[in-house]
């Protein structure tokens, strides 16, 4: 591999197969691409992420994964957004090493292809550097503005609904980290979760005209839920009874901070009025994906009468309606803690 | 300074005094910004650079111009496609330390902010994270798709023109990295083209309709003209004569690679056909900005008989029109060199 030209007309070539729905005018190989919208009334949903050797993944990761996911996490955004996914630039800093051997490269870029192709997205741009493996990912998504998911529309009385099954990227994270040892059929769940999360892009589609407004979970149940909270002026209150159950053979001490405070898993937390209740079951089937109504929104006025947390958005209520105490909980991830 | 959502509010304070024409329907703070054409008839361009410690700045460099150049490189990939800039994003990882302390981001940032002011370009999302210091930004303007300058318009018979003073930047690198002692003068110009580089966005703009291609000079004026050449299926012949002088006090040996292999001037670098030349003269009058005819595109079959460099897509000729060998040039920048 002789240079970074060389390098880039390589992994080029293995994007030159797939077909997208809406092709950019101009793709990579000029100081920009050109790209039109598909249809003059939608807007442009645009998003970033950047994922860094260390702090997102380990060098010892798959790379095949690790592209899957490089891209996933940035679709996931748009999916929260009710966006089709249109289009992508990849910039990427890799070792000379990477670069002259380029079979971790290669394998990481066939995950990020899997990705493109998955999900109809066109790459047209990037940027290759040496530097130690960081992946920046900008995305773009087409939606009318009048109608993407915001944080911000969440109204008191609505629903909070979580898809899919959260928490298990947590557990597969610990597990990886710490060793813990998990029923097979749940490592398989957690490993999965972890290094190929399935960004709800069909989900976020249907949910426009349902849902008031969503978030993907990346940071944690709790934190993005505070998210929509705080955007919304609102507290969201979840009841204990109808969180996903702890699953079997794992502790329950174990997963309750994986659920309430694992991030990565991707799957849309979202609220919608409560007469949604049956059309969203009846998406849930339709998509085969679990829905789950986790809680409810609540005006700023707490429901109960714990002053101590009446600060935090967020609250858990026990089977009795008591508060349970979230302090010692991990509060979501935050990149500089 | 606790910790990553206050970090990025902290930064996006500086950013609310700017005001651009064009405002985002949603900027950050959302699962993905939200944008709209400015008029249904333009295109979307769209750019992505990394830049990385180490391999495009050290350490030891002032935070405000590297905050300044972070976006103005990418800005210049716009200006060379003759679209206005209009939203940027920013990924950035940076150290525990920079996020607690503050004072080299908040300085590069200010950096950022008086490019993003300069050019009337809003910051609408981004992604902050732990790493060493790497930053990666996404820049889209507008431009009539069939307008955009690109490197595959150049024709046979087309003159070869450069903005600015070219060379300086890789001057300033040199002395910079060696010690070497220049002219006074020259050094101050030759830091101000190495840290504050200034995107040709308005002669970008107004080489729509006259220029046939360009290209910013990122990689040495040699490869990039190669770029146009190649893609356009023709040669690129410069001439000795007309190439910008060499300063005074200035080492020639020193200065003939700075000014033929050295990048990172962001100057543009275009092609026009020979009746444009008094239009272009007194853009470069108006724009009190120099622009120097320096060679001419030429079909593929070679105007000298110098077989042995036949095969090179640029050629420099001396006064009787002899090709002068490149081979010992800095063939531009890689990455992976």
């Amino acid at each position: 591999m002789a240079g970074e030209f060389a390098l880039i007309e390589h992994l080029l070539r293995q994007t030159r197969g797939i077909q997208t729905p809406w092709p950019p005018i101009l793709g990579p190989g000029d100081d920009c691409a050109l790209i039109n919208p598909s249809s003059a009334d939608l807007s442009w949903a645009v998003t970033t992420d950047m994922l860094v050797s260390g702090v997102h993944f380990l060098d010892s990761d798959n790379p095949r994964d690790l592209g899957w996911k490089t891209l996933a996490v940035n679709i996931s955004d748009l999916a929260a957004m009710g966006a089709i996914p249109r289009y992508v630039t990849l910039a990427a800093a890799i070792s000379t090493q990477d670069a002259l051997e380029h079979g971790w490269i290669d394998a990481f870029f066939a995950g990020f292809v899997d990705c493109l192709s998955a999900f109809d997205v066109a790459l047209i741009g990037g940027d290759t550097t040496r530097g130690p493996r960081i992946f920046s990912v900008t995305a773009m998504g087409e939606v009318r503005s009048g109608e993407a998911l915001r944080r911000c529309g969440a109204q008191a009385d609505d629903d909070i609904w979580i898809s899919g099954n959260p928490g298990y990227a947590a557990l597969g994270l610990h597990a990886k980290l710490k060793g813990t040892v998990l029923p097979e059929d749940i490592a398989t769940i957690a490993d999965n979760a972890l290094h190929r999360p399935q960004p709800r892009v069909a989900l976020g589609r249907e949910l426009i005209g349902i849902a008031h407004s969503a978030i993907d979970v990346s940071d944690g149940l709790l934190q993005d839920l505070g998210h929509i909270a705080n955007a919304s002026g609102l507290q969201g209150i979840l009841a204990e009874s109808q969180l996903p159950a702890c699953p079997a053979g794992v502790d329950k001490w174990l997963w309750n901070p994986c659920l309430l405070g694992g991030g990565d898993d991707y799957e849309l937390l979202f609220t919608a009025p409560p007469n949604a209740r049956d059309s969203i079951d009846l998406l849930s089937q339709r998509l085969s994906l679990p829905l789950t109504r986790i809680g409810r929104m609540w005006p700023l006025q707490t429901p109960c009468d714990a002053s101590t947390i009446l600060a935090n958005p967020v609250q858990l209520l026990n089977d009795t309606n008591q508060p349970i105490d979230l302090s010692g909980f991990c509060p979501g991830f935050d990149h500089f803690a």
